[in-house]
């Protein structure tokens, strides 16, 4: 029997299974345009100031901001204006003192201004000439050169995931191509004499594999690409087949073997003939999930999920997808929650992580959270549920009333 | 001068732009396994029970629980074992009374059995008994038919986002195939004679597009196909010829216009030109982005975002999102935060929805979410913030130290 194994913390299973990786990132160029969400293998630096001129952020008037010292309502400073300046295009002129050139919100300022003045605290005399009404400092309503980034600024870091904005940074200084990390390639093996594909008609005795598909979207959902295998047989010999050939083509593989011991010692004796150094940790300190297996063959990591949706789903968010995060070099970005209040007692035990799926419910005042109940196996607690908290390693349990974090999934 | 107008809320604007829209849902069947992040159009009803049969959740026996009660460590229940019942096929025997059946996890009970007695509980004396050493009760270490998913339920309403466990609760009742909605097309239209393409060097004066790209990552990220119409020049001919094209082929219209009160006079012409009733609305009590319009043409929403790219994304979040949410049917879901302390000020003023890019830092005790200060026509405030902060209408600005939720951009 080695259902009695000793366990170890997600934390101290991941450093360790980091510990073995050897896998040599692979980088690719590819277009801005479609960068989202792709993860940055080489920091671009901006090749120029942006803006490459000093442009008004107002309607107005450029100025010598000296001429407008001491303005008033009362006591207005009264400027020529012989030229306006069309957004666009370069001002072919000088400004002298004493004059303003009218000028729009986004237009280049002409040599010689060094501030803007607003429309609304002018007056129009004639067609040449404007009162203003208040004074304006140097560089007043203006955008310097470089003040947006500045030639050879980092625009973003190593292991950043590109979002919408950050296109925006890269064209903005005409960054069309960028290096990202290739997505890595997780193979996804199901085993069980029981299961048939979701598309057949399962005979009595029988179930439809659903982990493999749920596995493949989460890991795509961050990020990689994914390969299910399909499903093997219950013997060394299918197993390791069909695991060898998906991990031959993969960067990692995630096997989702039976939750019956018997399960367990056959995927253990698979993965070990695999690669070396094979099994480095059986069991984890966390419900559901713990008898999974952490291993690595020849560098490439490879994880034994427990067979129950519920246990396989949970052990994935605490084990595959922070590795798919280092596989893809990428920097931590905190994870937003939703605070509720607990709507009744969960009890765990110490020295364990728990995850519990939770049923987000609005009411006038507050959220709540509501634990969804049931048998790690039936998939539809997970359907059925906005979110999980979690019962960390140091705490007994959580009582009705408390506010838990939720996160979303 | 049209800057002075009489602004409405973010809620008000959006009410009144949806009772206005008249757009057909279109939707579409795909793939089970391609759903995800899609918007269920139909709702999908179990076509049968989950699981079809009853199934050990446990490595032990199948047993009557009848013969077990008042089994304990020192006068145990003896049962015969004739069967092993193996995963994955039906048992050809009827469990008599006395009997066990050897039985993994998902395996399926035989008749006469009621309940699993978990191996730990048991004590092998030879190849064909056992001793029994606690009792179960009947139900026990089972799952019963029906009790992941019963005939005819619904799996997912109307309007639900599809997840990765949805997939699987989909595909576990054998539902390959499902109705979702059709991404909506918006149709993206930059204006301004000082814009060039990305991939066009600026002459002086000038400056590259980015918000047409920022805004369709930011639709096609909630599931809208988007469509970069390109750059208007600054007349009336040139924006109604490119805007008419545009919203012809899609259902909405996002026009990020120029900044300047001009622009922002032409913008209101070219929308009120294409379709009845026109503008709706000029002007939003938000910071950044007052002078947004909101506008429906023809039963298609038309809005026209403000030129200054952090304003653009910041009212894009305030009213392109839910509009695209709403023509997605989509139902609304909690949003997750960040709790952090204020390192600094925001000044405010009430009656006004106010939205600042922060930027987190963690020390050792906690989070804090410092501002990305700057003007709003600077894309790298954003590129350099991690989340944003609300001020909320009826306040009048945040102090240091206060806790505020950081959604992350």
């Amino acid at each position: 029997m080695s259902e009695f194994f000793v366990v170890k913390t997600v934390e101290d299973a991941l450093d360790l299974l980091k510990s073995e990786i050897q896998i040599s990132k692979q980088i690719e160029r590819i277009s801005t345009y479609n960068a989202l969400g792709r993860v940055i293998a080489r920091a671009p630096l901006s090749p120029s100031d942006l803006p490459t001129f000093v442009r008004s952020t107002m309607d107005g008037y450029a100025v010598r901001a000296a001429d407008t010292f001491g303005a008033s309502q009362s006591l207005p400073a009264y400027l020529n204006v012989k030229h306006t300046i069309h957004i666009g295009t370069t001002p072919n002129f000088t400004l002298l003192a004493g004059e303003a050139a009218e000028i729009h919100t986004g237009a280049m300022l002409p040599p010689g201004a060094d501030a803007v003045v607003m429309v609304e605290r002018t007056q129009k005399i004639s067609d040449c000439e404007i009162e203003v009404l208040s004074p304006v400092a140097p560089g007043e309503n203006l955008v310097q050169i470089g003040e947006d980034i500045q030639q050879g600024q980092p625009i973003l870091l190593i292991g950043h995931r590109v979002r919408p904005q950050d296109i925006g940074g890269l064209l903005a200084v005409g960054i069309t191509h960028i290096d990202v990390m290739m997505p890595p390639k997780v193979a996804i093996l199901s085993s069980g004499n029981e299961l048939v594909p979701p598309d057949k008609t399962p005979a009595v005795a029988q179930i439809r594999d659903i982990n493999a598909y749920i596995l493949a979207a989460m890991f795509q959902q961050i990020g990689a690409k994914t390969h299910v295998l399909g499903i093997a047989h219950d013997t060394i010999e299918s197993l390791e087949t069909m695991a060898k050939s998906g991990l031959d083509q993969a960067d990692m593989l995630v096997m989702s073997a039976g939750s019956s011991v018997s399960a367990h010692d056959l995927t253990r004796q698979v993965i070990n003939n695999l690669g070396k150094p094979g099994v480095l940790q059986h069991g984890l300190a966390v419900k559901p999930g713990k008898p999974t297996i952490i291993a690595c063959c020849d560098g490439k990591p490879v994880i034994g999920l427990p067979g129950n949706p519920v246990s396989a789903v949970l052990v994935a968010r605490w084990i595959v997808l922070p590795i798919i995060h280092y596989l893809l070099g990428e920097r931590a970005r905190p994870i937003g929650t939703i605070r509720a209040t607990l709507k009744q007692n969960i009890a765990s035990t110490t020295g364990r992580l728990d995850a519990v799926p939770v049923k987000l419910i609005q009411s006038e005042q507050q959220v709540f959270a509501e634990p969804v109940l049931g048998k790690s196996n039936l998939i539809y607690r997970l359907v059925n549920a906005d979110g999980i908290i979690t019962v960390g390693l140091n705490q007994s349990g959580l009582k009705t009333g408390e506010q838990v974090e939720v996160v979303l999934i």
